[in-house]
């Protein structure tokens, strides 16, 4: 396949599923021909709903994200998921085994499910992750599901930025729920306890209950509701999916729906500004033979990483002017 | 304590415990005082040994460091923990409890215990650790442990550069064992088997070696070793402390230990670098009154993000020349 990004581009929004699998993945490689498919398609983006899911491993997120996908397709929605994995950077890619589970969906022209596991040394996830997801949206895909295998940093400031953030927690986590609750607190627009036919399901609940009433008052989209799912037999995936519609209600409602979109748009930018600049940097500090003689002396204690950044900040002004 | 910059060093380079957690806080909070003390102190660090300690929620991770505190102690060396902790910047610090374990120590003038919190918008978080271990280090401190939380990826990235780094699992941990493996495989140099009195110690071992079996050979240092512990009751503390000498070692030796070193140096100067040029070029835009305009107009789909990084990184070169 070796389209221009033109040509790439007239099969991505003629609906072309493989075109669009390719101009992700150009998108990821960070390549010219990606970044101007993302371009030219970034004006028929935003009527996605883009939901986040996130939650221990373990905590059955990708069965609810399977029968969420099964739930909006039975209404009509175009639904695109995106995995995104941190964690088998490492590995290359164990955990995505996991994805065999939306096997069901593969031959549905209506679901488009992308994994993403790499990780570039900037944040390269998370511009990954906004990519795909802008690319499904001007795709016309309605709903997107955009879901983390776990609730590190990163995965938090991916979702974070969602439209509406699902919180999957599991009953009987023991100490871990202090855990929880300090992490991903602040970031959840629903709750769902998933196997909620497990003992402690209640006791979750009372729990998450009395600490939302502790929580400082939330403006605009209110307090966070609390679904219950047993997802492996799609038990509770209908109230889900009221809760997640009246969360962006709301949001749309009191304006927090577009403060939530300016925020995504805020930490896009941030990004590839980072990126951009850096990697110019480094370029200028390579060329000008100083970057392994700063690593050195840095190593060797002979200069601090403070002074190095300023020698090399003085390097750079130098140079352009 | 208004304490100038110079008086401050002095009373840090003369041991002056309240000091040199003063010093710490202007470090974290990024002031141009933290910065002059860190700079004038970064000479004398290099000689403690810096020990990552990380592992999910509820592995007794706390307790380890609590038992290798002691057991440091008693070989007579000074012992500095710094407590990573991102989740509880959202919360305001509700896991710090833990450090409550650690409270034996606290009346020992032999031991510096630190917990981390704050977390700037750029990786704040890595920063303040190095710093916070550099202060260490250069006071005297000669065993430096580094725990995290959990397994975020910036809490692996924190860890993965320290001299030598302990994974801890526990027994029993079903499906979870996958996504450990996946994460933090690559970065462990000793595995700790912790609550190794519990069933499925045996297995979980097995399951390491026949993983570590088909890992790519490691060069240098070897392959990791695996330790049993229950750390409640101090059981295979001294074992742990012979694999972290013994890793030391061996990486010395090889020369991996000094490769490591260069890393280190390598992800503060990045990171530094990154802050600054961010930080200036954010106050750029800001002064010329387009930055509002830049994020509105992407929220807006007017314009592309990387449309928007483009017109700001051509600003930025004709306001400089």
């Amino acid at each position: 396949m070796s389209a221009t990004p033109g040509e790439l581009l007239a099969r991505v929004v003629a609906g072309d599923r493989r075109a669009l699998g390719r101009a992700m993945s150009l998108a990821e490689e960070g390549s010219p021909a990606g970044r101007e498919v993302l371009r030219a398609l970034y004006p028929r983006t935003g009527a996605a709903h883009r939901v986040g899911v996130t939650g221990f491993p373990g905590a059955g997120k990708s069965s609810l994200v399977d029968w969420l996908a099964t739930g909006y397709r039975e209404e009509g929605s175009r639904v695109g998921v995106v995995a995104v994995d941190p964690s088998s950077a490492f590995s290359g890619g164990a955990i995505l085994g996991d994805r065999i589970r939306m096997m069901r969906h593969t031959t549905d022209p209506g679901v488009f499910i992308r994994s993403l596991a790499t990780r570039g040394q900037f944040g390269g996830l998370s511009k990954a992750t906004h990519d795909v997801a802008d690319l499904l949206d001007a795709c016309g895909y309605e709903r997107l599901l955009i879901e983390t295998v776990g609730v590190g940093q990163d995965e938090i400031d991916i979702v974070r930025t969602a439209d509406t953030v699902l919180v999957v927690l599991v009953p009987g986590m023991g100490d871990d729920i202090q855990a929880i609750k300090a992490g991903v607190l602040e970031i959840a627009d629903v709750f769902v306890i998933n196997k909620a036919d497990r003992e402690g399901a209640e006791r979750l609940e009372r729990e998450l209950l009395a600490m939302l009433s502790l929580a400082p008052a939330r403006g605009g989209d209110g307090t966070p509701a609390i679904v219950r799912t047993v997802a492996t037999r799609g038990d509770g995936i209908q109230d889900l999916m009221v809760a997640i519609a009246e969360h962006r209600r709301r949001a749309q409602a009191s304006g927090q729906f577009r403060e939530r979109r300016t925020a995504q748009g805020e930490s896009r930018f941030l990004a590839l500004l980072r990126d951009r600049l850096v990697a110019e940097t480094l370029q200028r500090l390579e060329a000008a033979g100083t970057f392994a003689g700063i690593l050195a002396a840095i190593a060797e204690r002979r200069l601090d990483p403070y002074a190095a950044v300023e020698q090399a900040a003085a390097l750079l002004q130098g140079s352009r002017s």
